[in-house]
């Protein structure tokens, strides 16, 4: 269904060497849902294909959310009063605890899938609860979007609320295991993925038991790493063992498979954190408005863009105040720009195409070939509609790219698909 | 017209100490245009008055911008890939220069003036060209939107391309007396200020005539100080007899008169400047989206306010992306949490009842008695709509008015009051 077809606009995509690739009022192929490339003319053996004509808007690869919170979306821009861990037990916990009631999880869900799906985002990866009934529940809503995502019921044995920590580390892992099995048969575009929330509400006989059913169900996994230093000095208490707080999670061998893991933040890694991301091959999510909302800092994206550690972007609603992948590259922008000034001015600001690059093929490298509109990349496409922005000036794709990424909020997201599935048009 | 009636619904604004005053399910009333109080029930002698009932919506006092460039409106969100001195030429001289021909400067600033009739601003003091003519085109328009605006002719005879640059500082002199006499004579809302664009472009010369000329006419003046390092260094070149920066304007008579003074973006003023800005009472508008995208630096906003320097926040269109004073207020927050993290942990982050001052009564002052909904403010009011952001939760006011700085751009303005003249209504 809808997945061979020829969108005509102006393409605006990234290579792989981080540059804009610009096809004004181009056609872009998509058979079987995977792009059969960008041309000025259709090809001969195209010629069949329905043609939707999008004019003088612009397609963009869809967007991806390397780290969001499906549970906290309901208090996202509330309570940026406090950093990290009194955060989580002010804010975070008690509302997550709710997700125990699975009415209460459907109609939260509800709002959270609802919204993903309208937004400029094709594919997220995102943290549920621990509860494994209401994680579920979130994964039936997303299968209903149409966008491919990968979900994780949260582990936490220790460290935790009483209200709103898991029973055992045993009573942890069967959820787990069931959570996988479950997710595994019934769904299609929803995958799980395993999820400890991080070091201190995980003992390490959870992790490493996790680790397990990494490597047994084939899985990726997520979590958090050197986000805030009140946390970082938490985990230094905690595993005194460990060479570094990624150490800790290396340690139990959860790690261990190239590409198979992202982790959050990287704020605050030390040298030595940063050669084992690389050696490790971890994917950051770099989630500058959390980071600013929850006064982490600002994680060194330029370095780890040099050392060529795979990095995407992450909203973490409700660190992060909305959805909106285009707001964290403007913050991304601006962040490193804070960075250069006030930290090292060896760190070269990132640019708008340095942004897109992260935000499409940065983090859609987790999900495969995905976040370009080359030959043989799934065919994930974003329609926009930047009339509203008006100007009496004549601007380049280029510029009208870089508007986009700053008033993103004034733009219309007019049409939507994900490998080549139609999920929503004008 | 419009000057007396009462509005009903969820009042939030801000006391003199900066602390939140929140009037749920209230009436606010409002006698030839200036505020009679908010009350739980109507006082007896208001109970004639025409009842506008907001039901569940926030009302809060009207934005005010302190400072924005209107000719630069066509290309915000474009070309941050430079700083201050390099984007004057490269992006904002070219653009400006085009605000000779009177028909381009029609067609752009209609697009200005509408844009902010449209958003929660109600007041604004603009920037904007050298030209005379076009800047009373600019005048005209905002007249028409109702808002209350201060408007400056801009002045430069020095430093600046030949292309966009007055003949001589006599010219500079004699068409801004043209303009203030017009100007004066012909609008209501609209009032001219005192604008040389800043110490690289103004020679002496010109700097003490506008002195004067501020002095003649009874007017404010507006100007922009220590945004950016290279433009400091330039300035010590320039003026080598200033102490500092702000000096330099100091010697010329321009600060005279106390709460008469708008300077921009004071991100890297030095001790002494910091005094001179207090005694002087100069107003600090803070301006930190265009402080990050043009890589300025972080202005120490906390220090100014314990030091009670009048501070007010500016789009500063196009350094600022969009108008939108309630972005800035997120990013002033954002910004204080980066300056408190990696400049100086003594200077605790903004919070969101300290940035609703700034861009309430801290902008306000300059207006007069604007900025709050207590008794004998004028009435200056903006209705806000912020069902679009779906929640599971039960949120209290305070609550929700931090969810409308965070997420603005997903709320609805649907009334706006200038001094109790209705702008726009749904």
């Amino acid at each position: 269904m809808n997945k061979n077809f020829i969108l005509k606009g102006n393409f605006v995509y990234c290579n792989e060497k981080k540059e804009l690739v610009i096809c004004e009022n181009s056609y872009g192929i998509c058979v079987d849902g995977v792009s059969g490339g960008i041309y000025k003319e259709i090809p001969e053996k195209f010629q069949n294909l329905e043609i939707i004509d999008y004019g003088n808007r612009l397609i963009l690869p869809g967007l991806v959310d390397l780290h969001v919170h499906g549970p906290q979306y309901g208090f996202r821009g509330v309570g940026f009063d406090c950093e990290l861990i009194e955060w989580l037990n002010t804010h975070t916990f008690p509302v997550e605890s709710q997700f125990g009631n699975e009415d209460y999880a459907k109609k939260a869900y509800k709002i959270f899938a609802d919204d993903l799906k309208n937004s400029a985002t094709t594919r997220a990866v995102i943290f549920g609860t621990i509860h494994e009934n209401s994680t579920r529940i979130l994964m039936e809503l997303l299968e209903e979007t149409g966008l491919k995502t990968y979900v994780g019921k949260v582990n936490m044995d220790r460290n935790a609320p009483e209200y709103y920590m898991e029973d055992s580390t045993e009573k942890s892992v069967q959820d787990t295991i069931r959570f996988i099995e479950e997710a595994q048969k019934n769904f299609k575009n929803t995958k799980p993925i395993i999820t400890p929330r991080f070091i201190p509400t995980c003992t390490d006989e959870l992790m490493k038991k996790l680790a397990e059913l990494k490597r047994k169900y084939h899985l990726p996994m997520q979590s958090h790493l050197s986000e805030n230093r009140g946390e970082i000095e938490w985990v230094k208490e905690l595993c005194p063992w460990a060479e570094c707080y990624g150490d800790a999670y290396d340690e139990c061998g959860i790690l261990e498979g190239k590409y198979s893991s992202i982790m959050a933040h990287c704020v605050s890694s030390t040298d030595e954190e940063v050669e084992l991301l690389k050696e490790r091959e971890v994917f950051v999510a770099h989630c500058p408005k959390s980071n600013l909302n929850l006064m982490s800092g600002i994680a060194p994206i330029r370095k780890y863009m040099e050392k060529e550690i795979p990095i995407g972007l992450g909203s973490d609603v409700a660190g992060g105040e909305t959805l909106s992948i285009f707001e964290e590259m403007a913050k991304a922008i601006q962040v490193s720009k804070m960075y250069w000034r006030y930290v090292d001015e060896q760190c070269r600001p990132l640019t708008v195409p340095e942004a897109l690059f992260l935000a499409t093929r940065g983090g859609g490298a987790f999900f495969g070939k995905v976040g370009s509109f080359e030959e043989g990349f799934e065919f994930d496409a974003i329609v926009i509609d930047d009339s509203q922005i008006k100007t009496q000036l004549d601007l380049t794709l280029t510029e009208r790219l870089e508007r986009i990424v700053y008033s993103s909020g004034q733009c219309k997201l007019i049409a939507k698909t994900v490998g080549g599935k139609k999920i929503f048009a004008d």
